[in-house]
Parts: C-alpha cells; structure tokens; sequence
C-alpha cells in the first residue's frame, strides 16, 4: 500500500514551527511521506540555527536521508527574524494553510498536520481568523469538532472558546447531536474502531445529581444520549467530570466528550502535555495540530520540544492510512 | 508534646464508614490519637464481618493494641443493615457531627475526621442538610473553603455545589477577596507555610484571553489579585486552566484556586484519587473528610480501599500539630 502523503505547516514563520518541522524532516519516515507548505528560506534559517541538515526537494519527491524534505514553496512577504512575528507575513501563513486544505480536498494529500499560529499577528495583518480549525471547517465547509488527544485519553469539546457565562445556554439538542455524531464517525472512519464507547461528562457538577445541580442534564442531555443509543451509539453518561477522569474509568473510554474547554482539558495536559495533539474532526481529511503555542521566546534556539509535532505526523499518518484502508 | 486527639465520625452507618474506621484503628498511631464518635454495635459488626479485632475503650483511654479505638458512643435509632441506610438513624449521624463539632470548639478534640454520608438518607430523615461542610460551618458561624487535596496538589474551590449556569455571577470580588482570605491563613497557620503561594485560576477558558473570551478575569479577578498582592499575597494569575496544572507548573504552587468544581477537580481526583481528601478551611479546627462516597455496595464486605480515611487521619494529625505548636 501507497504512504499517505501529508502537507506539512509550519504556522507562524517567527514562531518554533520551522524548526520543528526541520527536526521531524531527521528521521527517515515509514508510515508517511510528508511535504512542506512554507518558505524555503525560513526553514534553511532554521536548519541553519540548530546546525542540522536540510535539503529542500521538488514537492513530489521522495524523502530519502535525514533532512530530505520535499517542499511546496509559500513565501513570505518579508525576511523573517525568529521571536518577531511580522503581520506582513500574515498572508502567507493563511495561504499555507489554505493551500494545504486544497490539496487535501483535491486527494494531492491525505492529510495535513499543522505547527502553531499566532492568531493576534494573523488579525494584525488584516486578515478575520478566529483559529485554524474554524478556518478549515469554513474552506471546507463543514461543521467540526475539535479534540484533543495524547497517549491516555481522547478529549472532545462541545463548546471551545467560549466564555464561561455562555456554555449552558450554547448546550442544546442539535448542537449535542451533531457533535456527537461527528465523533462517532470519526472513531470509527479515522481511528478504525468499529463500535466506540464515548464517555458524555454531565454540564453541571456531580451531573447535576438528579436535578438538584441545575437541570440541562435532565432536559437537554439525557434526552439526546437516549435518542442517539436508539440509533446504535454506545455512549456512556452523563457523567460527573471529576470521576470520568478516574485512571480506571478512562480505560474503558474510546473517547470523553467534555461539555466546556476547562472541564476537558486540564486532565488532558495534566496527563501528558508534551505528546498531546489537537485535532480537528469532521474535515473530508485528518488534520492534526500542535497543541502548544509559537513560544516565540524559544524560536530560533534549538531548545523547542518537538515531540507533539512529531506525535501529529504520527498521528495523522495513521488516520490517513485507516482512511485509505476503506 | 501531646499528641492531638481528633474526633473520627464513620458518616452513614450502612455504608463503608465504620468498616474503614475499624481498618484505621489496627495500627497503633504515632501522629495522634482517635476517638470514635458512633454506634458501638455498627463498630462491632464492621469488625466481626471483616473478621479483624475491635477493642472499644473508654473515650478518654489511650490506645496501645491494634483494635483498641476509644468511643464516645452515639447511638443509632435502629439496628443497622450495611448496603441499606435507614431514614430513622439519620439523627444519630447528624448527631456524631456535631459532636465532634462542639467538642472541637470546646477544645476536647483538636480536629474531626469524616467519612462518607449519604445525604439523601438524611434529607429523608427529616432533617434538612445539604452537606457536612454546610452543617460544620452553621455551627461555627464561619465562613469556610472546601478544598481538595492529594500528594500531587491542592485545588481550593471559590465555588462548591452551583449549576454551571450561576458560576460567573457568583464569582464577585467580596467572595474572591474571602475564600483567597481564608485560603491564604489557612496555607500558614494549619499548613505552616509562612509565605505560601496560591495560583488563581481564571474563570473563562485561556483566562479570558485579554477579554476576548470573557471580561470577568479584567473586571474582577485581576482588580482583586493586585489588592490582595498589595497587602503582602503571593498570588499568580489568573492562569489558564488547562495549562496551570502541568505537573512542572504545579510543583511551583502551595494550592490552586479553581472558580468552580469541575475546573478543579478532575485533574486532583485522576492524579491520585486514592490518597485525596476533602478539608474544610476557615473553621476554628481542622477538618478532614475522606474524598469517597458511602459505597453502599461495597458495605460489610472489607472490599473498601481505607486508603482516602487513612489519608485523612494522617493530614488531619499534620494540621492539628500545626496548630497546637502555634
């Protein structure tokens, strides 16, 4: 069987995305082959500043010794100095990414795995973005659903950035079920498990205790779990948040759909920050992210980590293989 | 020194409470000593179906034997059968609270240990609870904390028990400046950690992101957290949720603050649930509460983990002595 083919993005050129694409390009690859979305010279710079190989080849050639990557070139508007993100380069960024969802939805990719952006140079640049999974899911136009994963647990959210005083009234039926049914479809079509066992935390504490903690358990979400059973998913809850997360609960859970950002991601960074990945779930492809910022104070240094990008090509790699398996 | 003596109080007697209080009592103690406030046919029966020695002595006896536990008996209404808690004892458990509660203040005991209640039974019973937390600080006519704790970290709550919907309006600056108040004394005088520093988490996710998501942290919690700086706390934050418990930031805190219950507690119960306790700040003693429900199930089979009562005593001894070396 053919490698998956995946874009690779670097993000925010100023950030530690270049170099921690140079640091994955290292290591010969055997669940996928991947291409570079970025400016050449930005990842030479890197290369150059943590005194590694690299050596830039036609996008569709194949990666053979350590440094190898293949690139398809988006240039910069202006020469990039690490840690000083230009809004002049915003375009690029935006036209990476966009680049990459293209060739994902014309099958040039199977999939696209992303390094960090920084949003604030991006709107300084005059361009409207809210993030990246919003302006996938905008190309694609689909409606998706973000998760967050590393080696212990798979964390759903109903609702993302939000502020707080908004949740309860953003919890309703139709939002529950489409979220839920994007992720069922997505352990099954993306991860390969043919009957997943999704684990729905309660909105309120204890889940609400029979009512006595505010009643959206009762009114909104038993009702649509109870609905969604009848149709064939095997979902457990609502449960209390603070027991779901139990080591030995976890273990039976596919995934955990968490009904707000700080109620799902705290276990999830606690329990394995440097290997967590965020993905994006319901695009026609995988896409995989970072799930750590352009830590502009580290870029161009050589101290940035790169295990969570190098975890969002293994990632990626695997669902894109299980798509192309069907 | 003298050792302090702390009230030990088994919570519903149909459920693990007097079988873990039996448990406690087969290793002689050198951090305290314990008086049992409860029903000495419950005792006997824990022991005798757990097949381990209870030797029941006069309250204000010493321990030296494993089984010795000195009792001040409070009787039950009813024979007790474990698995099934009975409406009509629920005077007696309520009773065993604030015994331990009155002689407390009164200096009899130098803190209380709590197991697990059932508070349905009680609200069935007649008697109207919301929880031993509510009923201590009632007596004392404090105002208290709850606080969770393990050997990883500590999460304070500014809110307990609310609906997710009422949590940002409760969150103003009179109760930030009071649960941070009592926090803060409680870090030094029943921890004895002279300059304790406290993390405040933010109530929105990324804490508000500068307003974008939410303007409580600007129009509140950061008014508050100067002003309190300015009268000597060391307070970092508002820090995000999710990244505020990696386990390198953790090590650098004395507890966290979290806004509301499943902010907090998810990552304290996945990080050691076994070994977390419940601890009531702000009352004129120390109290500590196992972190476990009744287990109704488990009741009179010695299947229950003594673990969290046996992390209790322990805590509650440690704060205890801190107090009385004062």
């Amino acid at each position: 069987m053919a490698l998956p083919r995946l874009a690779l993005v670097p993000g925010e050129p100023a950030g530690i995305g270049p170099e921690l694409c140079v640091r994955v390009a290292q290591a010969p690859r055997t669940d996928c082959s991947l291409v570079a979305l970025a400016d050449p010279e930005v990842l030479a710079a890197a290369a150059a500043a943590l005194g590694l190989p690299l050596n830039l080849l036609p996008a569709d050639a194949v990666a053979r010794q350590p440094g190898d990557l293949p690139l398809h070139p988006v240039r910069n508007a202006v020469a990039v100095q690490f840690g000083r993100p230009d809004p002049r380069n915003a375009r690029a960024v935006v036209d990476a990414l966009l680049g990459a969802a293209e060739g994902c939805v014309r099958g040039v990719y199977q999939g696209m795995v992303t390094g960090p952006v920084q949003k604030s140079t991006i709107n300084e640049g005059g361009i409207a973005y809210t993030g990246t999974t919003e302006l996938l899911a905008g190309h694609a136009g689909r409606e998706v659903v973000m998760m967050l994963a590393n080696d212990i647990v798979r964390v759903a959210l109903a609702t993302t950035h939000l502020p707080l005083r908004k949740v309860a009234d953003a919890i309703d039926a139709p939002l529950l079920r489409q979220v839920l049914g994007i992720l069922h479809s997505a352990m099954r079509e993306d991860f390969g498990i043919a009957d997943p066992v999704v684990a729905v935390l309660g909105l309120n504490p204890h889940a609400g205790e029979d009512g006595h903690l505010g009643r959206e358990e009762l009114d909104v979400v038993i009702p649509v779990l109870e609905a969604l059973r009848a149709e064939g998913m095997h979902l457990v809850g609502p449960l209390p948040a603070d027991t779901a997360f139990l080591p030995g609960r976890l273990r039976g859970f596919d995934a955990v759909l968490a009904m707000y950002h700080d109620q799902g991601l705290p276990v999830l960074k606690y329990s394995g920050f440097e290997r967590a990945v965020n993905l994006t779930l319901g695009l026609p492809y995988p896409r995989v992210a970072v799930d750590h910022g352009t830590a502009l104070d580290l870029a161009g240094k050589g101290l940035a980590d790169p295990s969570s990008l190098e975890a969002a090509v293994t990632t990626c790699a695997r669902m894109a293989a299980q798509r192309m398996q069907r």
